[in-house]
This record gives structure tokens, C-alpha cells and sequence, in this order.
């Protein structure tokens, strides 16, 4: 992070670090020298502390083999192949795992300056809607670092579900249920066949959950204590 | 936002939803009534001017077809199914071009409260990789919109370039810095004809921007001119 003028942006990216598994924060001349403090950085204080201070982005990046600046695009001239953060992301990735990469953020008025711009192979831009508003200085960490340890598989993947309920608790339900609206006189002796087919539909399209269904038979039970005692 | 206490994280929502194309921002009991000043909306401030205010979540989502909790996970026993952000983000997309989909955020410190969550169909994670440090809620909200607008043949496209300098403009480099390298001294008659097939592939090598041709050319120009006044 480099010029950073808010120090809270550098602890929002430190917990954002955390939240994503990165760990080595290197922040070049920030404004505010008490940066350390900043209780943005809530559980990621210690990865705060450990943040390394440089005086130039030079000396910061001096042993990484990849450099990638981060931009909003703005009005500047560029000189650099420009990529969008969903590929950039995928070929840094790629790079992690041979040798160390820095990204680099500039300072939330100015961006990263041609002095920094010159150190970097490639820039990246967070694709936006509107590329003349720029983003927050701490979402925008995040959302590079989210992108980075995202996993393509996962968009593709089953839902993690909840356990529903089997057929034979289905079926006990819907018996409970049967009685219940016979004895309430909701179903007609000479239509009773296709009430109880229709009925058993319902109870299956509930798509119960397995923890749902102990609840319902004691409501249904309930209920049917209810209107015997009227007998 | 669900009882937000810091209006920054609502501002921040506010320029994350500008950045990301969203436009109704509703919010549920905001600790602090005066919101709509916060600074950190930024260019997002007449979305933030224009965000609803209501007393109860069931206000706030009575006209949605679809509503969507956001947890951190935590402790809490969860009766709900739980995507993580990357499947959960297209199953909304879905959703999104037939009805009003709610995105819920809890507070702070608490998340979304058991009564909030009874009004969700399903709950969203983001993949973080310490379930017990959560996230902060402007860079939550940022996540999930990034997210949603999303695109993934944007991470197999290929990379924006800039322009390469052409056959021509390479050979008359080449040609320029054989010329200076033979008024050098540099290349010894003898092995002329090797030396120039080396400089060939060197310039070859460089892959040169096509902005950076000129340049080039007119370095070695004042270099060979410099070089005939010796003669």
C-alpha cells in the first residue's frame, strides 16, 4: 500500500488479508505514522503489527518476480497492458506459486503514481460500472484478495444443503394428517380415495426438512388428541 | 443493511452498489438516524439519498419475490440452506430478471438477528478462510455485488494488450542498431553477417510496443549521428 492517507483503509485491508489467508503487508510512506493502531484491522491486528515499512516502492518490491499496480483507470495514459481483475487474478495466481508477487495500491486521492507505475509488468482494474467513480480503498483490497483465493469450482458446485425428510416419515405425516382432516370433516367419505392421493402430493411437495418433521407430527398429534376428546 | 451502527459501512454499501451497477439501497433501524451524511458514499451520495428507510425487515422485503440472508456462519445452529457466495451469487442473477431480490446485512456486531433470518428462503457465505474472524460489513457488502455483476467468460478472455510494433518497424530498428554497432566498432567485419542475424533476434526478442518504436528509432538516430561527426 503505498502514500496510504487513511490509516483505517490499511486496517480494513489487513483484516481483508485475514479473511482471505494472505500475510505479508508492506506499506510505503503512509501519511499517518500511527498506522499500526488502526482498529479497522479488528482480528487481523497482529498481522498489522507485523506489516514491514518501506521508503520507496522500489525497496518494496525489490525481491518479488511479478509487480502488478492496480488501477481505476481514470483519465492517464496507459503504458502497461491492462487486465481485467477476474484473468489478472488467475495469472497471478499461476505466478504465487513459483515466486513472491506484489500488488500494489496507491493512495485513495491519487492512485499509484507513474514513479510506482514504472515498477509494474501489468496493471489490473477492478471492472466497474462506472469507470469515473473509483472505489473505496479497503473494498477494493478485498475484493482483489477475494478474487485471488476464489475457486472457479465452487460457482459450479452443489449447494450445501439441509437433510430432508424420508419417504417413511413422509408417510407417517401424511396418515396424521389424513386423520386429522376426517375427523375435522374436511374430507368427503366418497371422494375420500383421491383426498388422500391428493394429500400425500401436498405432503411431498413441502420438501420437508428432516429437523421439521419430528415438529409436525407433534403438532398434528396434538391435534388429534384434540378432536377425539370431542368423541 | 439490517441495524447498521456505523453509518461509514452504510455509505460505503451506498458506493460499492454505484460501482457495481445496484441502485435501492433499503435500510432497517440505523443506530445512527443522521446515515445519509456519511462521507464515504462518496460519488454515491444521491443513492444514498434516496435509500428507503423502514421499521421492520418484513417492510423492508414485503415486496420481494425472493430474500437472502448474509452470515458469517458463527455459532449460530442453522435452519436454513447455506450457499457460499460464488453459487449462491448465480442462483440470484436467476431470480433477478423475474422479481426483486432482497439481500439481507445484519449489524456489526451481531449479524442478522433470528427473527431477521425467518424471513429468508436461504442464507449466503462468503469463503473466508477463519470462519471464527468476520468480515467488515462495507467490504461484505462490496463482495457480494462484485459478485453478483460478475462475469465469468471475463476470466477466460483474453488479456486487453496494447499494440505491438509491426515487421517493418522492427527491421528498420534493426537495421539502425546494426549501423550503430558497425560505426562502434562493435561488430567485427569478419563475423559481420552472424552479428546481424544475433541483432535480428534480440530486437525480435524485445517485442516491442508499437508507441515504443519511435522512441527507439530516435535514440539511435542521435546515436549515429553523433557517431558520423567523428568521420
Amino acid at each position: 500500500m503505498v502514500s496510504t492517507r487513511n490509516p483505517l483503509n490499511i486496517g480494513a485491508s489487513a483484516r481483508a488479508m485475514a479473511n482471505f489467508g494472505f500475510a505479508r503487508l508492506r506499506v510505503v510512506q503512509p501519511y499517518d505514522v500511527a498506522f499500526r493502531e488502526a482498529r479497522s484491522a479488528v482480528g487481523a491486528a497482529p498481522l498489522l503489527q507485523a506489516a514491514e515499512e518501506f521508503a520507496t516502492t522500489a525497496d518494496a518490491v525489490a525481491d518479488c518476480r511479478l509487480v502488478i499496480g492496480t488501477t481505476s483507470l481514470g483519465h492517464r495514459e496507459l503504458q502497461h497492458p491492462l487486465r481485467r481483475l477476474e484473468y489478472g487474478a488467475r495469472l497471478i495466481a499461476r505466478s504465487l506459486a513459483q515466486a513472491p508477487v506484489a500488488l500494489l495500491f496507491g493512495s485513495e486521492k491519487f492512485g499509484l503514481s507513474n514513479e510506482d507505475l514504472s515498477h509494474c509488468h501489468w496493471l489490473m482494474r477492478i471492472p466497474t460500472v462506472d469507470a469515473g467513480l473509483s472505489m473505496n480503498l479497503g473494498q477494493a483490497v478485498a475484493l482483489c484478495l477475494y478474487e485471488l483465493a476464489r475457486d472457479p469450482k465452487a460457482a459450479e458446485a452443489k449447494p450445501e444443503r439441509i437433510r430432508r425428510a424420508g419417504a417413511a416419515e413422509n408417510e407417517q405425516i401424511t396418515g396424521m394428517l389424513i386423520d386429522v382432516l376426517e375427523r375435522s370433516g374436511y374430507i368427503n367419505p366418497v371422494t375420500a380415495a383421491s383426498s388422500q392421493e391428493k394429500i400425500r402430493r401436498l405432503v411431498r411437495r413441502w420438501d420437508l426438512a428432516a429437523r421439521d418433521a419430528p415438529v409436525l407430527m407433534g403438532m398434528l398429534r396434538q391435534v388429534l388428541w384434540r378432536l377425539s376428546q370431542g368423541d
